[in-house]
C-alpha cells in the first residue's frame, strides 16, 4: 500500500483526517465514503484504554450521516469509546499488485477511516432503529423476518452513534506502477491478482425444523462464481 | 459477534489482552494466533496520535514471534507507533449467522489482537529480512523473482518489529445459537451463510512485454471455485 493516484480533496480536511502520507490517494466525495462503508461488513474500532490504543473488529451499520455500533453494556472497549474520540476503519482488498521490484508490491483496496466522538443512544426508538440498521447491513432483509429484540436483550445492549463528517477515503485501482528502468529491463511478470469475497451455499441450522426453506433474501447473496 | 464458545486461556493474559467480554470465546494457543496472522492479508494498526486513536489498514508479515510492519519514513502514523504502545488487529470473516431473533445474528470469524511497543529496525540485514517476510506474506514466491530494494528505497522505508507475546485470539465457529423459546416457536429459517475470499484470474500489466507468462506462484493462488 504505497502507491500514488490522482489528487482529490479529503472530506472535512482537519489535520487528523487528512492523510499525512499518500495524500494523493485520498478520494474525496461523500458518495465514495458511503460506498466503502456500505460494501464492508466488519469495521475495526480503535479506542484509547488506559493510555494505550485498542483495536477490535465489530459489526456496524450506516444510515445517512451516522455510523452505528453496538455491543454489550459490559464491554470495556465500548465504554472507553464513550469517554473520548474513536477511530473506525473499514477496508476491502480488491487485488494484489505484483510488481517488478519488491518495494512496488501493493494492493488494490478501498478504505475509509472515520474519526468521531460517539454518543450513546438512549431513546428506545432510536436504539431500535440503529439495531435494525446494523442487522440489515450484515443481513439485508432479515430484520422483519425474525423476532425483534426484547426488553432483556435491549437492557443488555449499548448502541453508539458516530457522525461521519470527519473521514477520509483512500482507493487504489489499476495495475503495477514500476520504475521505468525495471520495465525496460524486462523479464519479470507484473500484474494484478484480483480478489473478492464470495458467499457459498447456505447451511441450515441443525436444529431447524423440516419444511423451512432458505429465504430468497439469503439465497440472493450467494455468488454464482465462474469456474476458472 | 456476541456469542459464546468453550473457555480457553488467552495468551499472556495481562489485563489489556484479556478480553473483558466474550472471554469464553478467547482461543488460547499460540498456534491459533499464528494461523490467524498467517491467513490474513491486511492488519489494522491502532496508534494514539495527539491523544486520539487512529486506525489504519496496512500490510504485515510474521516470522516466529515477531510481526513486521513497514511504511514511508514520512508516515506520521508509523512515527506515532514508535512513541508508545500500538494495537494490531487481523480479522477474517468466515460466515454470516442468520438467527431466529435479531440480537442473535452473528458472524463466524477468526481474529487476533496484538498489543506491543514496536521497535524500529536499523540493522540493514534485519530490515531486508523483514521486508522479505512482508512481501512473501502478501505474495508468496515473489521476493526472489523480482528486483530487491535499492539504497534509495531502503532509505525511504521505516521497518517496525512487534513482539507477539501479548495477544488474544477469538474464533467463532458453528451455527446459530438461538433461545430455546424461539427454536420452539419455529417458522423462521436459521443457518450459516459461509464466506471466503477468492482470487480471480491474474491480469498481466499493460506494460508487460510479450512472452512473459504468469508465474506458477501466482497461478497457484487462483481458486478453482465450484459453481453453485
Amino acid at each position: 500500500m504505497s502507491e500514488t493516484a490522482p489528487t482529490r480533496t479529503p472530506l472535512s480536511p482537519t489535520p487528523r483526517s487528512t492523510p499525512t502520507r499518500l495524500k494523493d490517494r485520498a478520494a474525496a466525495d461523500r458518495a465514495e465514503l458511503d460506498a466503502v462503508l456500505d460494501a464492508g461488513l466488519v469495521c475495526h474500532l480503535g479506542v484509547v484504554l488506559g493510555g494505550s490504543p485498542v483495536v477490535i473488529p465489530t459489526v456496524y451499520g450506516r444510515d445517512g450521516d451516522t455510523l452505528y455500533l453496538h455491543g454489550s453494556t459490559g464491554a470495556g472497549n465500548l465504554r472507553a469509546a464513550l469517554r473520548g474520540a474513536v477511530s473506525v476503519a473499514v477496508t476491502q482488498v480488491d487485488g494484489l499488485i505484483y510488481a517488478r521490484s519488491a518495494m512496488h508490491f501493493s494492493m488494490n483496496y478501498r478504505s475509509a477511516v472515520i474519526h468521531a466522538r460517539p454518543v450513546e443512544l438512549t431513546d428506545p426508538e432510536q436504539r431500535l432503529h440503529a439495531l435494525r440498521i446494523i442487522v440489515e447491513h450484515a443481513a439485508p432483509g432479515s430484520w422483519d423476518a425474525v423476532r425483534a429484540p426484547n426488553k432483556k436483550e435491549l437492557a443488555a445492549t449499548m448502541v453508539l452513534a458516530l457522525d461521519l463528517t470527519e473521514a477520509s477515503v483512500k482507493v487504489r485501482t489499476g495495475g503495477p506502477r514500476d520504475d521505468e528502468a525495471d520495465i525496460a529491463a524486462g523479464g519479470v511478470w507484473a500484474g494484478t491478482l484480483p480478489m473478492r469475497q464470495v458467499f457459498d451455499a447456505p447451511i441450515s441450522s441443525e436444529d431447524l425444523e423440516p419444511g423451512i426453506e432458505v429465504p430468497e433474501h439469503v439465497l440472493a447473496r450467494v455468488d454464482r462464481v465462474p469456474v476458472h
